[in-house]
């Protein structure tokens, strides 16, 4: 909802959570606890969070930058919260994003895992962003993300913190399906009990081949936004680049014949609702072109 | 163009063949000679002829359905036409888009073929559309499909003819990468002097996954539409559903590394300028979200 330029109404965002309560997504991210001054759309994170019902067996989540935001999230009492440290693998959209280097990113670290931990906040995930390529600097060597990595996992077992998961993020659309199999597979060499998310803009159009690269090299864990929603406003992009579609990669994983529980009928639906309240087409596809499952006459094996 | 709703001028036509000739761009389809009480987009194809330029080194193709629409293209004088002999792997489409069985289909085919002939038209390519699924009959049989390209096959050497081509055509969006690796993995085992020409719509968000996975396949020739223009008028869609987007395919190319020698910067002008003279955005995704050669620093090896 960030970068949306018309007001989306309170009511109408707390609908969309519930109603993608009903899909059986393991995660939602729901809000984000940041300066209404920064990105106005957000102005209404407590009144969202009062207003959603929680599902028992979802994850609720939202965005926070610092002890304000964990201060006004755990305040409403409706979020699982989880730690990331996270680092932007390119220096010049780390200023222009967070107003720091790299080098003060992981200088602020260990402030922020203090945070955390005050907060009693399990920290859980590594995310490096616009670990593929950057608008900004061009191509972002594999060696410098992996690098990333290291000295964000290393600050972490410096307080005996074991990061689950490492979050590698197409920030601005740089991934292709072979980057996206060369960085995986480095990863998974490297640090083999790690959980990868893959988190994919789908701003040049590859953005399920890149997922289909990703799940055939095994990851199983992917960020999504309904009828691809989304888009970074730092990004420095030309034209709105949103995550890929949590309905088209539903979809494509059932085609494959990957289970996932979600309920594609319903998440559709979410889809249509929100280029409602919006009041435009949303690029996911699925919600436009039907499930394939509503044209068989016998299901899918 | 066939399914735009509203009417577009000859002039703006013309101007996006020759936009399109200037990209250097193997085959460019310029119109259909087809009726116009059927197609009424279509109906000033004789016009659109007239008006564009020929680039020498560019195969200009077009649309004909039988010896009236032929002899309305060869009159123009501005065409390579090419003989395809096509079969829809769907019966109720078949029937549907058609007017003909799949038995009928090939009944047909003689005369089809005495007629290509007696316009000195080469017969090189053997569409099976519908190859992969189909809005009304479900999933297609892989073997089906096989099948009828073996029947296509042998009525072409009754009649000496070599066919140099098999085309799979994926006409309402039923592939996934499983499904293409499978049906081309086939064909190239039983065919392997045949060229494959894969022809993807993006109905449901995994176009350019399916075009990966042809790619990987080391498939050379595929269809698509400037901006993912078009879409197919008898298909039982619910919404609009083009082929994949020329720049997009282009450009994951070049990103894998891949040369096609085209010009990425002029196609996507086409795609703009078909924007601004259809009044609405298409779907395709890298005129909107940048080439990634624009933002380098140095070039992609």
């Amino acid at each position: 909802m960030q970068v949306e330029k018309t007001h989306v109404a309170t009511v109408d965002k707390i609908k969309l959570v519930d109603m993608l309560s009903e899909c059986n997504l393991p995660v939602i991210e729901v809000t984000s606890f940041v300066s209404p001054k920064w990105v106005p759309q957000m102005a209404d994170a407590e009144l969202i969070a009062e207003g959603f019902k929680r599902k028992p067996g979802i994850e609720y989540q939202c965005v926070y930058l610092n002890s304000k935001g964990i201060e006004r999230a755990q305040a409403t009492g409706k979020f699982d919260l989880e730690g990331v440290i996270s680092v932007i693998a390119s220096e010049t959209f780390s200023i222009k994003n967070t107003n720091r280097t790299i080098d003060e990113t992981f200088a602020e670290m260990h402030n922020r895992i203090a945070v955390l931990q005050k907060y009693n906040i399990p920290i859980i995930t590594a995310p490096v962003m616009a670990a593929f390529g950057c608008n900004y600097e061009g191509n972002i060597d594999p060696q410098h993300a992996l690098s990333l990595i290291a000295r964000t996992l290393e600050i972490a077992e410096s307080y005996d913190i074991n990061l689950e998961r490492i979050l590698l993020g197409d920030t601005m659309g740089w991934a292709n399906p072979v980057t996206i199999e060369y960085l995986v597979g480095r990863v998974q060499d490297k640090w083999p009990d790690k959980d990868i998310i893959l988190h994919l803009h789908d701003t040049r159009g590859m953005g399920l081949a890149n997922a289909y690269a990703g799940l055939k090299m095994g990851v199983t864990h992917f960020d999504a936004s309904v009828g691809g929603l989304g888009g970074c406003p730092f990004g420095g992009f030309k034209g709105a680049a949103g995550n890929i579609a949590t309905e088209d990669l539903v979809h494509m994983c059932h085609e494959l014949g990957i289970e996932t529980g979600v309920d594609l009928k319903k998440l559709m639906d979410v889809t249509l609702e929100a280029e409602r309240i919006l009041g435009r087409t949303l690029p996911g596809k699925l919600a436009h072109g039907g499930s394939l499952d509503t044209y068989r006459k016998t299901p899918q094996v």
